[in-house]
């Protein structure tokens, strides 16, 4: 088969032998699959993300001496089933995947593997068991905007979100707008959003959001103030210690960027209390001020990726129109074009997603 | 009055105006007051603490060109009432205050303040209204350890506890003893506990704890692994996706160093998914690796101080014999002894809560 490869620091298009599905799994053919954030950070700093992937876990064990086919938010049709599968679907039954697959009672991960090509590459041997039935007429390409938009999904889950609580998104990339689209539906309002790309801020308001900030323009923390803040609040320690007057609403901030020294202007722009949900992956060593989190008492919680549940509610949002994924869509390229799409999603103002079709 | 006085970086005893007690207030006689940690780190890194604080909520005030006494650990005696208190307290009740003190609406922190003398002072203007009346026959010294036993329960009680958690306390200084002390009184069991020093770990075991560690020997996450892990725990990522088998007890781990570098330390140390109390106040700037708490999905809870509510508490944990702070207290001085106390501190093995006397 034909793949897009991550080979000693390119992308390449060569063929790479077709994967043999084994028990329990299928055999399914790549329809769509999206170019993440990550995917670009690893292309670009493989030998950090092997190093602190390893450090950190060792959940992703790739390697930079052998191939890796990027590729983890993907749409697939059955080619074939193999021993030990249900009956449930069928050849030529349209689905979906969380990013890993089973062999036996071992666990790979799809996108960042060795061993398994992701969905830059024209077939896939996923897991029966994990597949969902992508619902009838889903154009492939919004189903494969599931596993990013489970993410922003799993990042609002986590948030511990009250009907009182103000939330801000810090960066309207892929994981902020799938942030946003997360709130809308929990919604929780207004939903305070930061970019410096006008295409970003346009965006963030379809997907939801009520305020959009140009950082350059307004602090994003001003602008949540205002949101929050009713007439009459009195902020002195004595009106706080005695509990008196209006309230300020509950802060819930969520880190989109992904950069180094993000967290901390975050925790340097936050009101007490607040709670600060890290979505963004960073993944070089970063500067904090401990003292910040202490004297305003802020809570930091750190997630990765979703569970089985989120990741079929995501794609029922999709189907049932709950998150319109079609505006994100900015791009699509064969796999002869995935090296210049990796470039071009550098530019906010003309991409958000870009989809490869392997078969186009 | 006598006080000993951090003037120009340095501790002298001197004599200072009486306070005056505004309306609202009464004058009170320190009877006990005990050393910080946090006395020692201002003393030490003076500058640092007006930066940090000024830069992060501006809620110390204090300027390094005026006196500051510090003493945010005390216990009283009523001398004089003024204007506008009640007729609840009388004069020589011995009476508790949370560190602060009110003239009017505004609210003066006491202990790091250019205004209003701290602990290592014969007097103190304390606000009536946030008065707690020493129950009859606990030592002074005792009740004067209500602030730092405070500081633990309110960890402990933002730290959201299950009673399948398996706590560990990083540190055993006086901030992780009162983490202990609160987590015994949860009755969340096992404790484990770290610290060098074996007098530091004798007395965590007399607070509450089940099992102590010394990290020169054994790797505290490992001897929190062993007691958390049952029987036939499998911690394949198989296990985990499909729930098999039986589970790991909940992590809730809490940093009582307070120094650059143990957030990392445990964000490397901790399992998926544990919460992160951060107790120990570091002032300084501090390295981390997102990635570490974004792969583990980790969640970190700074807190400082207490409410109302958890200090009164905490003096009623003392008076009922929940808490027994007696093995903290190893040593009593009076003003002219504070200077050498600073230093004695440093030396775990003979220190845990030095007490000042200004009377005696």
């Amino acid at each position: 088969m034909r793949a897009a490869i991550f080979r000693h620091g390119n992308i390449v298009v060569d063929t790479i032998a077709d994967p043999i599905p084994a028990a329990g799994q299928v055999l399914v053919k790549t329809l769509c699959c999206g170019i993440c954030g990550s995917d670009l950070h690893v292309a670009k700093y493989p030998h950090q993300f092997v190093d602190v992937a390893q450090r950190s876990g060792r959940r992703w064990g790739m390697t930079l001496d052998r191939d890796v086919v990027f590729g983890h938010e993907f749409c697939c049709e059955i080619v074939e089933l193999s021993r030990d599968t249900g009956t449930r679907l069928k050849p030529g039954a349209v689905v979906c995947s969380m990013p890993m697959t089973l062999a036996g009672t071992t666990v790979h991960g799809i996108g960042y593997s060795n061993d398994v090509a992701g969905g830059f590459a024209e077939l896939m041997p996923l897991a029966e068991r994990l597949l969902l039935e992508v619902p009838n007429g889903l154009p492939p390409a919004h189903a494969a905007l599931t596993e990013p938009m489970a993410v922003g999904w799993h990042a609002v889950q986590q948030a511990r979100l009250t009907p009182e609580d103000v939330p801000l998104v810090i960066g309207c990339g892929p994981v902020g707008l799938s942030v946003i689209a997360g709130l809308a539906i929990r919604d929780v309002h207004p939903i305070v959003a930061a970019d410096f790309s006008p295409a970003r801020r346009a965006l963030a308001l379809r997907m939801g959001a009520d305020i959009v900030v140009d950082p350059a323009e307004v602090s994003p923390y001003a602008s949540w103030h205002d949101a929050a803040t009713p007439a009459g609040y009195d902020g002195s320690r004595y009106a706080q210690l005695f509990g008196l007057g209006p309230k300020q609403r509950p802060a819930v901030m969520f880190e989109c960027v992904g950069v180094p020294g993000v967290i901390q202007q975050i925790m340097d722009g936050a009101p007490p209390w607040a709670r600060i949900v890290v979505v963004g992956v960073c993944m070089e060593a970063d500067r904090f001020e401990p003292f910040f989190g202490i004297v305003k008492q802020l809570n930091l919680q750190f997630v990765l990726g979703y569970s089985a549940e989120e990741f079929a509610l995501s794609l029922h949002h999709i189907a049932q129109g709950r998150i319109d994924v079609a505006p994100l869509i900015t791009g699509e390229v064969g796999l002869d074009g995935v090296k210049d799409a990796f470039s071009a999603l550098a530019n906010p103002e003309r991409h958000a997603k870009i989809i490869v079709d392997p078969w186009r």
